[in-house]
């Protein structure tokens, strides 16, 4: 028992850290099974197998948890934008490898756009000031950076950054809020993976074909027929 | 007060209607006011200067009242889709006349799409279905039509129907379900008619251009290029 002190018996901080990232896995989980944010502190908790003192124990209650899952899933898509950003490829291709990370985010954690909302919804003025300035500000100041990047290169047209904000995020999370949906009106019990690659080939195609500038075969055309009607 | 009765005494199923109706508007103006669904039958009877018993008369209870608001606003919406498909303009045309009547659906109704989502997760199975069956199907199948129309006439790239109709949902809603963003992030305090309109053609630009059938030039241009790869 002498010679491997860390696998024998782990510190204190590791067990601490693994029953915090497991009430926040369980609460995730719980949330793309149920297809809602409705939970209850004691499902969370059975779920992750603590009770629900645990729980007011690193989050202080429901509300905390649901603030520390964001952070967890906000974090990852904001570091994958900032990386997409340093990298030396042109914007269409940065955008085209954001819609897919994006997409892919929301396959697996179905819940992240509607958990946003809710936690803004029901937090203090101060607090939603807080929260939007660690999480969505971040978000949307790289996108931003990245459509003024396209439209500088020419790649992309003119386009209002904050409406594209809205757009790309509807048209990639629509199908995940609105997934109940696909039962009772398409008859789609599962997205299988075939459909998955479609769906996600299918969004990147119309917002990249929608925000690409006119080529300027077409422009030119366009300016040839406006003179002759002059 | 004997030559007018119909102005001076009203029958009963004029002021019933007019009741329910009252009602009905006092809980569109609350979702709409405190971009939430979460509003209290006390809430919506004074709003109407009603009394709560009225909501249970006419409605059982607040579902049964979101049923009907749910109804009325999709009636409107699927009737104007109906229409637009009995006309002879082309696919393009109507796709595009039908994103704008969505989009300022929406700006009237910003709570629409929640309502219908809110309403399907909290009825039974069964009723789920009959709701679905009467609001959201004639919609999808409406639109589906939409699509194959403007696919048999080469307007639009093949595309499945399923997967464009939330894109198209999404790239339209996202703004107005997410509009807690405008004032915390983008220190937007009110929409003004001209971002408003700037919005809508926005909207129709990227979706029109992102579904349309590649230009023939452009199709060609790429056999071509790569064919000499070969």
């Amino acid at each position: 028992m002498h010679g491997e002190p860390s696998l024998s018996a782990p510190s204190t901080a590791l067990v601490r850290r693994d029953v915090r990232e497991e009430l926040l896995e369980a609460a995730s989980a719980l949330m793309t099974e149920r297809d809602t944010l409705d939970l209850s502190l004691i499902d969370i908790g059975e779920r992750a197998g603590a009770n629900t003192a645990m729980v007011k124990y690193y989050f202080g209650n429901k509300e905390g948890l649901f603030v520390a899952l964001l952070e967890r899933d906000a974090q990852h898509t904001l570091e994958q934008l900032l990386r997409l950003l340093s990298m030396t490829i042109d914007p269409a291709e940065k955008m085209r490898r954001h819609l897919n990370g994006m997409l892919r985010t929301y396959f697996h954690r179905p819940y992240i756009n509607r958990l946003l909302l809710q936690v803004l919804h029901h937090q203090s003025q101060e607090r939603r000031q807080e929260i939007v300035d660690r999480f969505t500000r971040p978000l949307t100041e790289a996108y931003r950076q990245l459509i003024d990047e396209g439209v500088a290169a020419g790649l992309f047209r003119p386009l209002d950054p904050m409406f594209l904000y809205f757009q790309a995020v509807g048209i990639c999370e629509q199908l995940f809020s609105a997934r109940i949906l696909l039962p009772t009106v398409f008859k789609v019990e599962q997205f299988d993976r075939s459909q998955q690659e479609r769906f996600i080939a299918q969004t990147i195609d119309i917002f990249m074909a929608g925000i690409a500038r006119t080529p300027p075969s077409a422009a030119e055309a366009r300016s040839k027929a406006l003179a002759a009607d002059r």
